[in-house]
């Protein structure tokens, strides 16, 4: 029965197998010391028998070893226990030294990016990279544990659409059995119509982006966390669910991931029960009056107010994050919600956290005969096959709604804080890279 | 405050607000009955007032309603309680008939599915095909689970593949930057190279196939539940993993989602702990024999086959599923394992379940100067660049490691009984359907 580095030294005193990745050695005073890794960690083995040094001369790192060994205290071992006298099994030899290096931090400079996700397979294996993946699936369960409790019923909605529903430059486009298909760049309007079936729902998948961007927040395809929320109040019930949702992923990877984020130094963010909320205009003007340069015409933050308001709302708000609310209705989509109170603003906001908009979020218009006016006005054809099905949705009746997008990549990134989004993707995809 | 139907008959004796979709409504001896569904259930309004009567003429099916009033007992109404004295809001009305009856069951004949899925939108409404949506759910939060509990680590791999990683007719291809990508048939090679990584690993999301099957069992997108687990005895710990996987959704699908599974007829599965295992040859000639068709010289279990070996493990083995084991070596991919006892034959298995594949398991060959081989036998260039980085993650060091790919809409269909694979996904792409 193997036995596992974080269970090691519950068999002090005892004999145990482990086994794992040879993670490196070194000789000492005729002593060879040997680190195995496994799934949870490290793994010291002192080897003194000569035979059972012999077997381990000429490999290389990443071979795969079994051992049997007296379990012994030692509380400077990674696991806090080490094995003596151990039968080495060489399951897997590795006869050439590995291209790169796992048992060390890696430098993460944006020039040496590139030939990391060259050697991903590889670099992957390194505890600090691995630490990241840990955490981002820390997260994504805490995520769908928030959505379940608040009764949200997950769904797959396809990401081959028909070409008419998605159009423009940025998506891709593919031969589908004769017809064109485009790949979804969200699943925006299936959630939306399925408000009309399960109130609540979400989806964690694929989404697609052929904008010719070279950005560090940037890929063609990443995992989007699409929510979708029926029998709203107004817009305050979107923001306040989002700032729990915020909360308790925190929360979560932070009780669970807590070797992982320290290996990582991350540091837990600061966020306020309720986040803060600032209106794009207000964001404009202070962003203008800090700095001297002159924003208040922007109908979107620019990538420097993201990150000045984020600085401004650690230090005046208390939190790490804060919504941007208000944006000017002259450039709002055609499924926004316009503001009861103000005609010229649309319900929508963006979250941004540690400098990035990492979520998206809108009440949808959910009138039929006002969303067929603001579609015609965006210059959408109500007959097209593509706004057909959707429409469809709200002639036959949706309550008010909203709903976000959240992108996993760039909230795993700011958790554990990485510079790139890319290096929060197993294997990153952009306009250089299409492997591994 | 809102209160939702399966909480109606805590309300008893008080007033209580409800808010849903008007599912149908009837009058009777001067009374309106007015029946309201919301995301759990159905709740009765009965409407004496001539004025509330009146608000609700020409109110078609769809609409969205918020209604007040005193909760009583009734054990009839669909809540256990029903609501009088109501004070009605019409929230949104539907001025236009449905084009479908979203109100009772529907036949699912197969000539009726093109018009079900052109209405798919408001025909996920009717409360059988969304219970068929909330077993789907229930059933991969139990996957999810099951592959917690085991230490499995989450994973997203990328969709979109450089060409050369999957060839043929089957895949679909795109231009991604001027590079041809293709969509991936599986995550295949990524789980496979994680596991050097996080040893168990799985991912749930969309795979695509571009071939053009018309049958009851294919769709050009699914869902595919994917996993890889490394450090295994021999392929039996594969098979039984899957064992206690469909043994572990079967008792928490039943568990979480009985009123849903009952709406649809669904009976329950019998299934063994241990998942019986009949070997093909033995499948071949049992066939044969029973049926007077010689399948002795086939390489896969015919579709008659697949029915058959369930009919006959149900009967004689006491299980709805059997695995069938021992595929021919002469027709194994380049990645399977051959087995050490026979070389003829190769450590793969079908889970077949009510007569239906639902899962491909096989053990992978794990050293690398063997997988090579088996790569340039199988016509593969070791030096193309979908193989390249796959062969990485082999010479420097896998462990023995076996996995499988699961179905999520086979799954579901066979759990809860439907005739078609397409009726198990919210928005099925075929050969001749992109949309909605």
């Amino acid at each position: 029965m193997r036995v596992l580095s974080d269970q090691l030294k519950t068999h002090t005193g005892r004999t145990a197998t482990v086994a794992g990745w040879l993670h490196k050695k070194r000789a000492m005073g005729g002593l060879m010391f040997v680190v195995l890794r496994d799934r949870r960690g490290l793994i010291q083995v002192v080897v003194q028998d000569e035979t059972e040094q012999a077997k381990l001369h000429g490999i290389q790192n990443g071979s795969v070893l079994e051992v049997k060994g007296a379990v012994k205290d030692e509380p400077r071992a990674p696991a806090g226990a080490e094995i003596h006298d151990p039968v080495v099994t060489i399951v897997i030899p590795v006869a050439d030294v590995p291209p790169i290096e796992v048992d060390k931090p890696i430098d993460h400079k944006p020039e040496n990016l590139d030939t990391l996700f060259e050697h991903r397979v590889l670099n992957l294996r390194n505890l600090n990279e691995r630490a990241v993946f840990k955490v981002q699936a820390a997260a994504a369960e805490a995520l769908r544990g928030y959505f379940h409790r608040h009764d949200f019923t997950e769904i797959h909605t396809p990401k081959l659409l028909a070409a008419a529903t998605e159009g423009g430059a940025e998506v891709f486009k593919l031969d589908h059995f004769g017809q064109t298909a485009t790949l979804a760049q969200s699943p925006q309007f299936y959630k939306q119509m399925m408000v009309g079936v399960f109130e609540r729902v979400y989806e964690i998948g694929p989404v697609y982006r052929a904008e010719p961007s070279v950005t560090t927040r940037h890929m063609s395809e990443y995992t989007s966390v699409d929510a979708e929320m029926g029998f709203i109040e107004d817009f305050q019930d979107i923001l306040d669910f989002l700032s729990g949702l915020l909360n308790q992923v925190t929360d979560e990877v932070w009780k669970h991931r807590e070797a992982d984020l320290s290996a990582l130094n991350a540091t837990r963010p600061t966020l306020s029960a309720k986040l803060p909320q600032l209106p794009l205009s207000e964001l404009h003007r202070r962003f203008s009056e800090a700095t001297g340069t002159d924003t208040t015409k922007e109908k979107d933050p620019t990538p420097a107010e993201e990150r000045w308001a984020c600085q401004y709302a650690a230090k005046e708000l208390g939190s790490e994050a804060v919504f941007i609310t208000e944006f000017p209705a002259s450039s709002m989509k055609f499924y926004h919600y316009r503001s009861e109170h103000n005609p010229e603003v649309a319900e929508r906001a963006d979250l941004l956290f540690r400098g990035v908009e990492i979520v998206t979020a809108s009440q949808r218009e959910h009138r039929y005969d006002r969303l067929v006016e603001q579609l015609k006005a965006a210059g959408g054809d109500p007959e097209n096959p593509g706004f057909r099905y959707f429409l469809q949705a709200f002639r036959y009746g949706l309550p008010p709604h909203g709903g976000f997008g959240l992108g996993l990549e760039r909230l795993t990134q700011k958790l554990v804080g990485l510079n790139n989004v890319k290096e929060a993707a197993l294997f990153p995809r952009d306009m250089s890279r299409l492997a591994p």
